[in-house]
C-alpha cells in the first residue's frame, strides 16, 4: 500500500523527462517561463519545448507534438489556452505520458457551464489515458530533489522536511519564497488548483508516507470528500504535524474562493471544530502559517511553553519585558520565575547589588557588557523551569551601540548556544533603521538552524500552537 | 490658559542650549552618547559637557559644575549614578535651569525604600529650585524642530505632525525609529520615565494644544490620577487621535510593568473599557501603534471601510483575493461589489468577453499588461461605493516578472494615483527573497506619502482602527 502510493507519485515529484507544450516566442507568456525556470534551476532530467509556432527556443529544439518526442516523458507542463487543451491531452496519451499538470486556466472556476463541461472532458481523457492530471489551474510541483520549481517561480531553495500542499498558485509560490527567505526548507510542494483529478486527500495521503516529508503545511479552499479529507488529517497527525490555513473563512473570503478554484466553502466554524478534533494546527493567516512550519521545524517535541525572555541587549529593555511578557501570557505560553540557583548564578553578572533578577531578563539592567549575554543563556538554559528561550535584539540599537563588531559577537553567542542544544532558542528581530545590518544577521541566524521572527507577537504564537500540537498530540 | 501651557513647554521642546552633565571618558557611558548624538544630530543650540572627570570631550571644554557654565542653559541632561544626583539638581537651581531631563536609574522603580525617598527628593529640589524633572529612569525628548534626539538614540527624522508619549525608553526609540523607518514624522516624542514630576498628564496637556501636534501615540503602563488622564483623553479626541498601547495587560506584564517604571497597573478591563469611553484608539502591540499612526497620518478623517481590493500585478491574485478578503472582513472593513458603471469599464481590459469582474479585483485575470493597472486605479478610484484602495504588491512576482523597470512603472502608477487625491490607497508589501528591491520599493512610496505595510492583516487592522475613531468622532 505505502509502496503503491510513493511509486504511483514517483512521476510527480522526481520525473525524469518534462515537455513543457506552449508558444516560446513571447518571453511573458507562461510556456516560455516555465521552460526558462525549469532550465535555469538546473532541472535534474530531459525538458523538451512543445510547440507549433516556432522550430527553435534558447538553443532547444521545439517538437511539434509530445509525440514526436524521441524518448519517454514522464511529466507535461501544459501552458495552451483551454480551447486548445484536449488535443494535446490526446498526444499525452498516445506518448505514454504519466503527470499532466494543467497551468491553464478557465475550467470549473470559472463557473460557466463550459467551463465545468470541458474540466470533466479533462479528467475523461486522463482516466482513458492512464496518466493523472495536476490542476487545472495551478503552478505545479515544486521538487527540490530534481532541482524542480513551481512554473512561474524560479526561486530554488534547499531541501528540507516540510511538504506544502496548496490549492492556490499565487500562495504556493510566496509560501515557498517566505520559506526560502528565512531558510526553512521543503521537501516538496504542490498547487493544485482545481484538484479535477488528483485532489487534496490523494496529496495527503502520499505526504503522510513520504519518508522526506516530515511536517505538512496547506492552504485549503475548499474540499470534495470532506470526511475523508479528515479522516485522513486525524491519521497523520499522529506521527506528522500538519499546519492548515483555511481561505474563504468570511462571507467575503468564500464568494472570492469560489471564482478562484471553484470551491464550495463549509462554515468555518465547522471546518474550524473539525480540524481541531483531528489535531490540525490552524493558522489565521499566511505570515502564521510560515511562522509555525518554521517553530516546528527548528524546535520538534516541544510540548511545554515556559518561556525565559531575554532583551536590553542594547537599549533598554524595560519596555521590551513590559509588552513581550504580554505577548507570550496573551497567547498561550507562561514566563516562570528563575529557580533561586539561576537568579543566584545571575547575580553575580549585576552591578548594583541587591538587585531582584526576575524573568523577563532586561541585561541593559545589568550593566553594559556584551559577556553577560553569553554568562545569562547559559544559566537561563540550564534552569529547569525553562523549555524555550527568547532573545529579543533590536539591529538599530545593537549596531549603534555595539558596532558591527558587537552584533558579531551577539550572533556568535546565539549560535553557540544554539549549537550546545541545551534549549531551543528563538530570536525576535524586529525590522528598523538599519535594515541591511539587520537582514545580514537574520541569515546568520537562519543559516545556523535558527527560528527568527519580526515581532514577539509572532514568535510567541507560532510556539504556542507548536506546544500545543505537541501536548495534544501526547496525551492522544 | 493655552499660551501658558505652550510658554511652560518651550523649554522642554525647543531648548535653547543643552548641558550634559556625565563622564566622557568612555564612549560606552551614557554622558558620552548622549552629547555625541546630540552634536551629531546638528542641535540647533548651545550644548555644554559637564564633568569633573576630565577637561575636554569632542573638542569641547568641559565644565566642572552647571553654575561653571558662561551662558544660560534651559535644559540639562544627567547622566550620574543616582547617589550623586541631588548636588547636580542643587546646581541647576543655583545656575536658574528650567528643565532637568534625568536617564539616570535607581528610584521608585526599584521598590526600595531608598529608591523611593530620593525619587521624593528628587521632586522636592526640583519645586524648591522652579525646574521640571523629565524621568527619572527616561531617555527624555526628541524635537526634530531643534535638531534634539532622545539622549541613546541618533536617529533624527524629518519633521511631522504626530506627538509620542512614551513611559518606556526602548519603546520610544523603537516607535520613533520604526516611524522614520516609514517616513512617519513626529512633530516630538517624549520617554518620561517614573514621571515624578511631569506626568504623561502634564505631556497631553501640552500635546492638546500644541499647534504642531495633530495625533497623539502613547505607550502607558500606568497613570497617577486615572481620572483626571482619562477626561483629558475625552477632551483631546474631539479634536486629535490619540492611539494608545496599554503595557502590562496580563498578570506577567503587569509585574513587568511594576519593576520597569514603578507602575501600579489596573486590571486590563478597566482600562479598556475607560479609554473606549474616551474615544481612544487602542493598541494592540508596538507594530500596531505604528500601523495606526501611519494610517492616520496618511488617510485623515476617513470615517467609512469600504475597500477595494486589487491583486494579481505579477503572479496570480487568486490566492490573494480570498485571504485578503478574509482578513478585511475579519477585522470589520466591508468589500462592497463594484458598481455597474465600474464593472463595465473594467469589461474593456478583459480579455476573455464574459469574465465577471469581482471585487477584488485580480488584474492577472485580466491579462499580463501593466496598462492595466492605470486604468484599473482610475476606475475603482472614481468609484463611489468604495472608500478605500488596497494594491497588494509582491516584490519578488514583479522583480521577476517586470524587472526593476516594470516595479519602477507600477511604483510610479501608484504615486500619479495617489497625487490625484482621488481616493486614499493603502500598499501591502509583504517581505520575501528580493528584501533589497523590496526596501527600494518600500521607500520610495513611503517617500511619497503612502502608507505601506507588510501583510494585509496588518493594513486591514490599521485601517478599521483609523476609520472606527473618525465614525465616532463625527456621531459625538
Amino acid at each position: 500500500m505505502k509502496t503503491d502510493k510513493l511509486r504511483e507519485f514517483e512521476p510527480i515529484f522526481y520525473p525524469k523527462s518534462i515537455a513543457v507544450v506552449g508558444a516560446f516566442g513571447n518571453p511573458f507568456k507562461s510556456g516560455y517561463t516555465f521552460l526558462v525556470n525549469l532550465v535555469n534551476a538546473g532541472f535534474r532530467g530531459a525538458v523538451y519545448p512543445v510547440s507549433t509556432n516556432d522550430s527553435e527556443v534558447l538553443g532547444m529544439k521545439i517538437y511539434r507534438s509530445v509525440t514526436d518526442i524521441p524518448a519517454p516523458v514522464d511529466y507535461v507542463m501544459v501552458c495552451v489556452p483551454a480551447h486548445s487543451v484536449l488535443p494535446v491531452l490526446d498526444d499525452c496519451a498516445t506518448k505514454g505520458v504519466k503527470v499532466v499538470q494543467m497551468f491553464t486556466a478557465g475550467f470549473s472556476e470559472t463557473g460557466n457551464r463550459d467551463g465545468l463541461l470541458l474540466e470533466d472532458a479533462v479528467v475523461q481523457k486522463a482516466k482513458e489515458g492512464k496518466f493523472r492530471i495536476i490542476g487545472p489551474n495551478c503552478i505545479g510541483v515544486y521538487s527540490p530533489s530534481v532541482n524542480m520549481v513551481c512554473g512561474p517561480d524560479y526561486y530554488l531553495g534547499e531541501k528540507g522536511k516540510v511538504a506544502l500542499l496548496s490549492q492556490s498558485g499565487g500562495h504556493a509560490g510566496r509560501i515557498i519564497k517566505a520559506g526560502i527567505a528565512r531558510k526553512l526548507g521543503f521537501s516538496k510542494g504542490v498547487s493544485f488548483g482545481n484538484g479535477a483529478d488528483l485532489d487534496s486527500v490523494d496529496y495527503l495521503e502520499y505526504f503522510a508516507v513520504d519518508p522526506e516529508t516530515k511536517i505538512i503545511g496547506a492552504y485549503i479552499e475548499g474540499v470534495r470528500d470532506g470526511r475523508r479529507f479528515f479522516n485522513l488529517l486525524r491519521q497523520i497527525t499522529v506521527t506528522k504535524p500538519v499546519v492548515l490555513l483555511k481561505g474563504g473563512k468570511t462571507a467575503a473570503g468564500a464568494v472570492a474562493a469560489a471564482s478562484h478554484t471553484g470551491s464550495l466553502v463549509a462554515s468555518q466554524a465547522i471546518w474550524s471544530a473539525v480540524l481541531k478534533q483531528a489535531g490540525v494546527i490552524q493558522a489565521e493567516n499566511v505570515d502564521e502559517l510560515v511562522d509555525t512550519l518554521i517553530a516546528i521545524d527548528r524546535m520538534p517535541y516541544c510540548r511545554r511553553g515556559n518561556v525565559a525572555l531575554v532583551s536590553g541587549l542594547a537599549a533598554g529593555g524595560g519596555g521590551d519585558s513590559v509588552t513581550s511578557s504580554d505577548a507570550c501570557l496573551e497567547r498561550g505560553l507562561a514566563i516562570p520565575p528563575f529557580s533561586g540557583e539561576t537568579r543566584k548564578r545571575l547575580q553575580s553578572l549585576v552591578t548594583w547589588p541587591g538587585t531582584f533578577i526576575p524573568n523577563p531578563l532586561d541585561l541593559s539592567a545589568l550593566g553594559g557588557d556584551l559577556k553577560n549575554l553569553e554568562v545569562a543563556l547559559q544559566v537561563v538554559g540550564a534552569d529547569p523551569a525553562i523549555d524555550i528561550v527568547i532573545v529579543q535584539l533590536h539591529a538599530d540599537d545593537a549596531y549603534y551601540m555595539w558596532t558591527v563588531k558587537g552584533l558579531e559577537t551577539i550572533i556568535e553567542t546565539i549560535i553557540s548556544f544554539v549549537e550546545s542544544r541545551m534549549k531551543p532558542l528563538i530570536v525576535v528581530l524586529p525590522p528598523g533603521v538599519v535594515e541591511n545590518e539587520r537582514l545580514k544577521t537574520e541569515a546568520r541566524l537562519c543559516q545556523s538552524g535558527i527560528a527568527v521572527y519580526p515581532s514577539i507577537e509572532r514568535a510567541a504564537r507560532a510556539i504556542a500552537l507548536t506546544c500545543r500540537f505537541y501536548s495534544n498530540q501526547s496525551s492522544r
